[in-house]
């Protein structure tokens, strides 16, 4: 696809060539079952167990920490119902915020059904929640607190590592779960670091493919399995490994780690100077999200223009060959506004045209002219069209 | 690895060049989040709704019944305790069998700590269930019946469609799931023909990658999703779809079937002649499973030696080049007889000295003839040691 601008990266990113690479010995030679006893089934076994260690390294855990899941959505959900129902004798109450992903949320509704009780400690305008409310909301029979690092739609960074301790202070015994599938690769995540005691990674947010994640576990850290079978990931997640895609997140994860500052670096500037251009350029722009950049994903602009629908730029966009989403991936064409925008109080009529421009490896300067000069013309236009207007 | 002659394609296939061709794309350029609304997103959604098509082409169903996975064992767990869940308020009873594979027997044991009531009705001694047996079991309560089509480890052909019609017989409102894992490809699987509401596949018995299958779930089941998050899969299956995968995996069923006349012959061919062989060459030496090869899978040997560990003889052969396995793959190197066998009223002293040879594509006459001298030699030398020959 020439001369097109990806501007979705908080979708999915590329597979990096390397990763591929790294990959494909594990379709064409070593593609044995890591269970059997032989030569072609141990050549598969080390490739995973090596994936492992390289992980475990990069986040300075244990190997056995880490558990390949099939992305970041079952990571969600084996770390949230899986501790809750492990700790049920201890209790049945689980923290969270509004602002989290739809495989959290959906995950917690499920869980009230089932006789849990849920309390979503509400977010500030710019989409934090305050450690000191979250440590207010813990009680004796808190079981877990779950709170994203990252924001997928407006790249608000929680401050988990302040979190975590206000939590531990109030009930050591509290589980403390991250979805860390944005932040991966932009902040630190190291488990020991930031102090969480579990945490999800997806592969292709991070230039790996799809259908391949991991779930930190801290050791001691009791949790029930949800998909059971054989004996595989140390009981905790069943079915035959998907070797090539562990090999594939180790290798994504390590370009990410090892790479991360000149790639924050990189698309910090295109952000921040897009910024400047639409600012200059656009009336009735609203930023979603932390006004203070250095406090959101140095890769993530959200953003509003008032009397004009996310829907109809994106098409707009796609038309002058820029990719860009409204919010989610995940609830794209879907009329509801973001639950995202909703909860950080933004208006139904703003929340419903927020454009979310995300930047990756492949992006350029000339990108950000491109946008700068294309958006204003097709806010203009869709403006002139638009009976609010 | 040259000179190796591969005997567990029961445990996991190579993957087939043209399958890895397809999804190479997927990687390479179509790379996009089917969500998203712009061209790249479009390429990938392209992608993921022609798989979807082309497996329900090959199947005979609607493309809306196939709900792509991370394979068979998610798929054995969305579609048991989907149902029985979704189905709670007509019954907490299911009915399985004792040879069912762990994806399906761990799942039965946590849905009886919930409440549910599992009846296990016993196989023969060739592992077969018998649809009267079955049909005695349903009840008004019953909301699930799992039978696998074809065991793992010893390669019994159920009589599914007859179980299925005894079932329905009795109970029209029970649902009927199938773990055809090791069957696709070998006998007749579509889901009208064989009348099953569930079935699970995975693509990397069928020469594809590890990491994605799919269950079919008939128009008006009642499932109830198990990973929950975004509205993927019609909202069945939550997260990013693995689109690479999705369409390695109708690749490799479209060879399957395309294909599966001419590789049954040779599978068959060569399984014959091993046994054959074998029978001459080693005394004390018994078949697993169906006696009439006609109702075995047509790729599938398994035998006991007397007096000999199975253990022992997998590794002699790994060192003779021959790579087998003691019956399933995900409980080698546990010290467990055989719960197939074990279910099956084979001593557990013989349980553990099971080898399962599995053909592929891979294998032609030479193997055969190469596996007919080793293996009588290993079985000599091995007995020769062993204080209780």
């Amino acid at each position: 696809m020439p001369d097109r601008i990806y501007l979705d990266h908080a979708a999915t990113t590329p597979v990096d060539p390397r990763v591929l690479q790294a990959m494909l010995p594990y379709y064409q030679s070593a593609w044995g079952n890591p269970s059997g006893i032989y030569m072609e089934a141990q050549a598969a076994r080390r490739g995973l167990d090596e994936a492992r260690e390289q992980v475990a390294n990069l986040l300075e855990c244990l190997p056995t920490e880490i558990v390949f899941t099939s992305g970041g959505t079952e990571s969600d959900n084996l770390a949230i119902r899986g501790a809750v129902t492990a700790n049920k004798a201890l209790g049945r109450h689980i923290i969270s915020s509004p602002t989290e992903h739809h495989a959290v949320l959906h995950t917690l509704e499920r869980l009230k059904r089932d006789g849990y009780e849920v309390t979503l400690v509400p977010v500030d305008v710019e989409g934090f929640v305050d450690p000191a409310s979250i440590q207010a909301a813990v009680r004796d029979d808190t079981t877990l607190v779950t709170i994203m690092a990252a924001n997928n739609e407006v790249g608000t960074l929680q401050p988990v590592a302040e979190l975590a301790r206000a939590v531990k202070a109030r009930n050591p015994r509290t589980f403390i779960h991250t979805d860390a599938v944005q932040a991966a690769g932009a902040v630190d995540i190291r488990p020991d670091t930031i102090g969480v005691d579990l945490m999800s990674l997806t592969a292709h947010k991070l230039y790996g493919p799809k259908g391949v994640g991991i779930l930190y576990v801290r050791k001691r850290t009791d949790l029930e399995p949800q998909i059971l079978g054989g004996s595989q990931e140390r009981e905790l997640r069943a079915g035959t490994e998907n070797v090539a895609g562990a090999v594939a997140f180790a290798a994504a994860l390590d370009f990410a780690v090892r790479e991360g500052e000149q790639h924050g670096e990189h698309v910090r500037r295109l952000r921040n100077h897009l910024w400047r251009e639409l600012r200059e350029r656009i009336d009735g722009l609203r930023l979603n999200g932390p006004a203070d950049f250095d406090r959101r994903l140095p890769n993530n602009l959200s953003v509003c223009f008032s009397g004009v629908e996310g829907e109809s730029i994106l098409l707009q966009l796609d038309m002058a060959g820029i990719a860009a989403s409204s919010g989610s991936a995940c609830t794209t064409g879907s009329s509801e506004p973001s639950h995202v925008l909703t909860a950080m109080g933004v208006d139904s009529d703003l929340a419903h045209a927020a454009v979310r421009l995300s930047f990756g490896t492949d992006n350029e300067a000339s990108h950000v002219e491109t946008v700068a000069s294309e958006l204003p013309l097709i806010i203009d236009r869709l403006r002139a069209l638009s009976p609010v207007a």
